[in-house]
């Protein structure tokens, strides 16, 4: 089993409101259905949920937030997974959408729906599931699709996740050098880090969370679909590997 | 608190694959803006989801049905969920869009998460559902609108019911006079009944199973949204009316 994470800057143009990367979905796509492994699939928010969480300053800190950015934040990720879900369909695999709040109640995960994700995967259709405003008793958050990655895997223990980013990975610099397996150092962070989510940052704290359940993590480029297939074949590797190793 | 149930045939033309039947659906949305009561909003399946569970041959009953069957189902529904959930947006509504899936446990409803539901409806958001396929342990089966009402009903137990559909409620013959009032008889049915989710039958059955709740039920015609706001303002009503009368 894989667990695949599409960010949100690879799935749209971040800087501008509603604009989908239709030619890397469906590139990305068409690479799934390639693969003979069950997979399930989370993806962020980019330009839609990211953009409008942003706009109406709502955090992964439950609050009352404005009930209008609520609804635009969940109605606008409705659009994007519908265009993943298109995407898939349209590339010969079987999507199967799961909304977060189906295995999560408020901030904690619910493991027997998870686990229902993992059979469904096993049937050949693949769960898509995504970061969203969640309901937490009277007030509302942003569960990431990061966040989401950590939990799915600490139930289901897949084989590999894989984080796919519109950088190469971890670099040492801002524009500096491909950090090709993740050690102890602290790593300057490519790209903007002003998420509503965490950004770099966060995927980080995320992968190496799930690499101490024994789990392999990749980093790579999703706009380079065959280094996804790569990862997943065990063959040459382009991205930041963080190593499943057991905390002692 | 008002439950509404929007059935298939008013917002689709059944006949036709994925047709939506926007004007309808727009003039609907319009209507619940008006409404100053905490509303929930059940949708059926109509020539989305209907339409594919009936080509790849689902039902109620839990089987291992086609997963391309099964994906389609749930596509399509993602689809007409978002037509309905864009009307709404776009006519000042707050939307806030919930799969069946987040509060079905297989074929069990969970009570805490419709709670959830009623508590997200009471800050002026919307919530959504929809009739959808649902995974009931490597089978799958297709929960309808209509059971849905019962299930949200029996918890939330709101001031009452109303389905939409595009007849004036329950005829006494096929194109014969409209029953105000139900009482035990049997009635003709309008329309056709064979519906992979059981038709008019079952709405009959799920209100006679809702009224017995104490809660009133209204067929109306979703066709005359002004009928809609008659039911739930209690003055002159055009339809069927189920009272609501505790079981002795």
């Amino acid at each position: 089993m894989i667990l695949i994470k599409l960010g949100g800057s690879i799935i749209t143009n971040k800087s501008r409101k509603t604009s989908p990367r239709k030619k890397a979905i469906d590139a990305i796509a068409k690479t799934l259905a390639g693969i003979r492994e069950p997979i399930i699939l989370v993806h962020g928010g980019g330009s839609y949920g990211h953009y409008w969480s942003v706009k109406y300053d709502m955090h992964t800190k439950p609050e009352k937030y404005d009930i209008e950015g609520v609804a635009k934040v969940k109605n606008s990720m409705v659009e994007l997974n519908k265009i993943i879900l298109d995407a898939l369909q349209k590339n010969a695999n079987h999507p199967y959408c799961v909304q977060p709040a189906c295995f999560m109640n408020t901030d904690k995960p619910m493991r027997n729906k998870i686990k229902e994700i993992g059979e469904i995967s096993k049937t050949g259709m693949i769960p898509v599931t995504y970061g969203d405003a969640l309901w937490h008793g009277k007030k509302t958050y942003i569960l990431s699709g990061d966040s989401i990655m950590g939990h799915v895997a600490k139930v289901l223990r897949p084989r590999l996740c894989i984080f796919a980013m519109n950088v190469d990975g971890l670099l040492n610099s801002p524009n500096g050098e491909l950090i090709r397996e993740y050690s102890q150092q602290v790593p300057t962070m490519p790209g903007s880090d002003k998420d509503v989510t965490g950004g770099m940052m966060r995927k980080v704290k995320e992968a190496k969370r799930i690499s101490q359940y024994g789990i392999r993590v990749f980093f790579v480029n999703g706009n380079k679909p065959d280094r996804i297939t790569k990862a997943i074949k065990d063959s040459k590797f382009h991205g930041t590997i963080f190593r499943g190793k057991r905390r002692v």
